[in-house]
């Protein structure tokens, strides 16, 4: 691939994603990554399990992109076509490989399961692929190159498809591929409101490269700055300067960058500092609990939680009856109490305690999206009110993301001191 | 639109589609709706915020599609080409509607903020576009009839393009359409492997109307029935009885249809048996207790949960230690026992305890992917071994899905006593 742009297109193929039954993920975590591979994603086409129709789209992406990304129509059924549509666009013959076949059967083996015939399908290949071992699956994927076209087959299950994409087909691209590298960097903040965190980068705005970009999110307000230029080294002595005088500006309020998640941050501050955490949930329901033990390792700082939907259940672990008589059950008293309580449950050094109405009806008069979050720690508590959208689901993520956020907060100041 | 097949084409606008920014939910919503209208979606195509790219995949929308429905691109901003690419495939050209202006301004002043002048592109329509309501927000859509094409334009925000859906393009289409209608209905089952499943509907394999396919999924094995017909009714006349034939032979291990979960189905028959329910969790780590309450109305039979991460923790909540000494805390012995423990600890009907090895290390020998799950009632105890694929949340979510079929296995036999 010379100089300039490159374009990509994805072929997201299934006949039970044009029926609505599966939505194309792999389209969205496929287009994330081809940017800093200096790769511009321009087409995403989701075709059915159609011989002609397949061999139409690849034949059109083909006529406008280098790079084509397929995902799906791997399987062992007849179904599936994607082998079959590449050897009839690139007019070449399908044949058993032996090594692939070994190599499959050698997986059933393992398994303990007969492999059946239609299996072997998947060991074939065309003379110009180079197969992509598949660990996680029983499908390989292509690596094709011809006339200066890349086309590259993986299978549709998104755990298979990452791993192969992250181990097999995104080093290789990035040893072919010589375009304009896009390096992005988002700065992710969270207790100012969106136009104040403008103000203070204002200057940054309005420039091409690095572009500057602000967007409000569930987790706070994200900074984005977007760079452009022919090398990676090139594009990051762009974004780095501007990076570091937002970063100057913003110090206090920013928890994260790029993927970093609240929940992954929090648990690096917990473990650097070996402090454990207990979290007791009413409205949220075990998904605050949930979001924390998504992060691996978080066994070493998570002490554990409890879900206590009912009154009874709060005050059996430990909650104050006379403060959910006094002030009702969604109150801040009662968050800071089923903070202190799980805390000393548990006895763990910080506490979260959250309590609300995940609706759809309201409770004790509050409507629904009413959230109280308690913090509790060695001698102190401390709450924070939330007021989301009044869906049930989305009153539950968002209470979550604000707990996460609120608890970085707190830990961000132990740290400092 | 004559008899016959009717295809249509969705394309989704956006480059922060291509960007992977946002996942295209949108095409799914919309596709798993067009075959009940006798409407087959065959192409969804996503493309950027560019003018030549979207009259390049409009033209060659028109060229192969009846029906054109496109999402997003309706904006008040520069990057919003939706209707200026329409305008100029058709060759007609774009003025301000006095009455979608007035329209507009009326909805800023409502919410007391000024109109922008950019706003002022969203009042704008060709002759052959009939405007679409868009009480949701700002942009309304667009209905147009071309030499026996409609494209379809609404906005890419999903709650406004589902209501601009239900209430504006659907009932239109149902008049318009006269193609053949799609009826599917998807039996699922649990506890039964994919072969034998197979092998009691057998018969019904291979026609063609209505047509039988059988998938395996993470919440058990799967059948969909697919029937054609000119109307709704022969369509449901065509697939009941093979439903019903299928309903006799596999019955007892039915849990659900269509669009029902797990969560729906035991939440409605603890609700109907005035039931109650509690969980202790370790390796879900929350998941169990967050899934039972994403249902509306699970306060009325879920007591609460525990997340016991630690053996301190399951042994402070009613675990034997002596189980954890003797058999490991991995085990079927301290499934059943956090099951006891915690059904006790809440005073429910039922209770659900799940250990197991998450990842990405493995537990006392046991390697990620190795769960036990424990179902306690009056009077009785019972657990179930699962081993999924050693990926942290795929082990979470498999785990949860699996003890909730389990529940509801038990809770079944329970009702037919």
């Amino acid at each position: 691939m010379g100089d300039g742009q490159t374009w990509a297109e994805i072929l997201s193929i299934g006949t039970e994603l044009l029926m609505g039954e599966i939505v194309d993920t792999n389209a969205a975590w496929l287009a994330s990554r081809l940017p800093p591979l200096g790769i511009t994603l321009r087409w995403v086409t989701q075709v059915g399990d159609d011989l002609g129709d397949l061999t139409y789209a690849l034949r059109q992406a083909l006529g406008r992109s280098q790079v084509i990304i397929t995902t799906g129509g791997l399987g062992p059924t007849a179904d599936d076509l994607t082998r079959e549509a590449v050897a009839q666009v690139l007019g070449e013959t399908l044949t058993v490989d032996d090594a692939l076949l070994a190599h499959l059967q050698a997986y059933f083996q393992r398994r303990g399961v007969p492999m059946a015939q239609a299996n072997i399908k998947q060991a074939m290949r065309i003379p110009s692929a180079l197969p992509l071992p598949n660990p996680r699956g029983t499908a390989p994927g292509w690596w094709v190159e011809q006339d200066g076209h890349i086309i590259v087959c993986m299978p549709g299950v998104p755990h298979e498809m990452e791993h192969m994409w992250n181990n097999e087909v995104a080093p290789r691209l990035q040893q072919k591929v010589r375009g304009t590298v896009i390096l992005t960097r988002t700065i992710k903040t969270f207790g100012m409101p969106e136009g104040s965190v403008g103000e203070l980068v204002q200057e940054f705005f309005g420039k091409e490269n690095p572009y500057l970009g602000i967007y409000a999110k569930p987790d706070g307000i994200h900074l984005r700055l977007i760079a452009r230029a022919p090398s990676r080294a090139e594009a990051l002595s762009l974004l780095q300067p501007v990076e570091d005088a937002i970063r100057q500006r913003l110090a206090p309020i920013i928890w994260g960058v790029d993927d970093e998640t609240p929940e992954k941050q929090v648990g690096a501050l917990l473990k650097e500092n070996r402090w454990s955490l207990a979290v007791m949930e009413s409205c949220t329901g075990g998904l605050l609990a949930s979001t924390i033990t998504d992060v691996a390792g978080s066994s070493t700082y998570f002490r554990g939680g409890a879900v206590t939907y009912t009154a009874e259940a709060k005050i059996a672990h430990g909650v104050d009856g006379r403060l959910i008589e006094t002030y009702g059950v969604v109150s801040p008293q009662v968050a800071e109490d089923m903070a202190r309580a799980v805390r000393e449950g548990f006895q763990a050094d910080f506490g979260i305690g959250i309590t609300g109405v995940a609706g759809p009806d309201p409770l004790e008069g509050k409507p629904p999206g009413t959230v109280f979050i308690g913090i509790a720690w060695e001698g102190g508590t401390r709450s924070v009110a939330g007021r989301y959208p009044p869906d049930r689901n989305l009153v539950k993520r968002r209470a979550v993301m604000h707990a996460l956020l609120e608890l970085h907060r707190t830990l961000a100041q132990r740290v400092r001191g």
